[in-house]
């Protein structure tokens, strides 16, 4: 398929964004090697800009960067996509208003995801960025739509832009694919700050209403308007 | 406000040093994306300088520094001031003697604030730098001024430059930023350590004339004088 | 002994992959000092590449790498081989399908080598990558061939390419030194991972049946083919 | 006092080299801020090179070094020496074999002499640099000989260039200060394993006459001859 000349900006656009948000992938400690991702949907159209299969984060460029449709069939790009891409699609396909997705496997919420317990909101800054507890989704094969349809499920039942997959890890949403790697950056850090205070005792939860008001605070308040 | 020469001066010194000291809680993995933040007060003036809301740490520079009164009105700078402004600007109005004030959710400081347990002064580090157990602060919502006036109670009954706010995170203060910010990486650095003793046992408290001696000595002897 | 011209070539790409390789033990956190060691097979003789003793990483160069035979006797180099050569070369000797090895001390899976437990399988990336438990090799003593006999009695009857030996620390192999030190990386990884979530409670394993499925798919989808 | 021709350049060595060596110090993440120092003995005289009090250590270079007396007084520098010279000189004059000496908080040796705990010899690498169990020093009070003093007593007890101070930290000597930086890099990090491994269970001491035959071997056979 060629990209028309409109669409092929945006498509290149993206393909800087997505490779340069896998640094900080890096730069954050949430990823090793080569496994975990991030991908883009293209605005108004049924395609996705996510990272190739196997390629080193240090090896990746704009150039690298694959285009798929909503099923996670190649459409533009040398390399085959991740092997999460058809996971990603899934939540494209259900989620219209969700514009980036980002998998990993970072350690301390991936070990939250493999006892299958939420993390639990003791702190405000869950309740500002996750809205209440993180959840956790059903153990799911790859291979089909198995892992995208716990996390949609997941996520739609909660105000959390993260889901912890059973025996898995962490994928996170977000309006942009950069929102979306915030969220994978924060949930790693509180999974982490949660854990080490669980070590040592059980913290008090917030109550409903003050996480109710640090999140809307937060989702309306926080940064340059 | 256009500022008179000589203040203008000293705020752009300040906007320097507040903008680099924030590099030292990136180097010193105190915070992550944009969840920390440092301030000056402007020498003999009701005045601050602070991290602008929601900024990457990378983009930070003096010109993106942002001058507020101490009540965390917009005085100077294109940003909107950190949603911290109000709890820094009440740490100035209410205790003279301090001219930097640091806040993070560094993990381990956060962790003992999560269960509110104040972190016992069992090294002879935390003995020179503190003065003592490093204390709990009370829950307090953002919005108004229970952050502020939490944290000045707090640090009132206690030599600690350092108060861990329930369920939040570290506050810290200094007679300049740059001492705050020492400030903030110590407590990090001693809630690790004893939150790695206390994972094995009880280490024993130093004795109370013991910590006295150590105090008086690291403040009034320690470093090139 | 003088190397042929066809072979020289061969060796001194070997010399430099094994080389820069050393920097992905330091990168990712593997080792400290000088404590640990990659080598490479040399196609179809029997020789192989491996780091000098006690030599500090950021003073390997390709120059320095040691070819020795695969009894550990020196062949080519200036320095002493690694203390570790002979484990290195016993698996070479027995395992023909073997082109790399690996040896470190990484700090998680010298913790579950120390109480001679094998990581279990309670993730998808340890069924992806392992394809099952991380077993435990036998406590014994360099010197000899101890060392090298426990790792390949352990390795062949299990489908993981690491080993963790008792008291000691984690050994892995691969087709190629690359492959042993993705599976060094991977061992440290999930050995954290799986430690901390051991912390707070037990993950259930994975079902053997999708464990199989998932180790088959990720030996022959994954990456780029 | 102006130095002889001979033992300046002596010196001015020594400066370049210890001043170096606080760079590995904070590489391996070993100290925080100015907490931690290397000093190096003159070889044939009665004076040591040493770090200078309070000073960061991006700022440290050969000519910021200060040289003192065995008994801690400025001969040579233009800074105070640091507020741990008096430990450094008592070690140098009464353990003539030792030409290095290095004092941290590293995290988790520091937990260990929190809990005034041994590590023990539970890993080869322990045998190995250590030759057994890493002993508890006395709790002792800064500004006379008392630390000193416990630092020579208990590592006379011991093959091993490594001891825990009381609620304070570890303390490591060598035969030169490169090794002692190696002593203080290698403690932290059995440290950290054996705390890890200890989390989960106990593992197995080294039977004595295996840590004989693996110290034996380390000692005299490892590395470049």
């Amino acid at each position: 398929m060629s990209l028309t000349d409109e669409i092929a900006t945006t498509v290149a656009q993206l393909r800087r964004t997505v490779a340069d948000l896998h640094g900080e992938l890096t730069r954050n400690e949430l990823v090793i090697w080569t496994a975990g991702n991030v991908s883009a949907r293209v605005p108004g159209r049924d395609l996705m800009v996510i990272k190739p299969s196997g390629v080193a984060y240090d090896e990746l460029s704009a150039d690298s960067m694959v285009v798929t449709d909503l099923h996670g069939s190649l459409v533009h790009g040398e390399f085959a996509p991740s092997s999460d891409t058809a996971a990603h699609a899934y939540v494209y396909r259900h989620m219209p208003e969700v514009g980036g997705v980002v998998h990993t496997h970072s350690t301390y919420a991936t070990a939250w995801a493999a006892r299958g317990e939420p993390i639990p909101c003791v702190l405000t800054m869950i309740a500002d960025e996750f809205g209440g507890d993180i959840p956790v989704g059903p153990f799911a094969l790859i291979g089909d739509d198995s892992i995208g349809r716990g996390i949609v499920e997941t996520l739609r039942s909660s105000r959390s832009p993260a889901v912890l997959m059973r025996n898995h890890g962490p994928f996170t949403v977000g309006r942009t694919a950069r929102d979306a790697v915030k969220a994978a950056v924060m949930v790693e850090d509180v999974a982490r700050t949660v854990h080490i205070a669980h070590q040592l005792g059980r913290p008090p939860a917030l109550a409903a209403d003050d996480v109710d008001r640090l999140y809307a605070r937060y989702q309306n308040v926080y940064g340059q308007q």
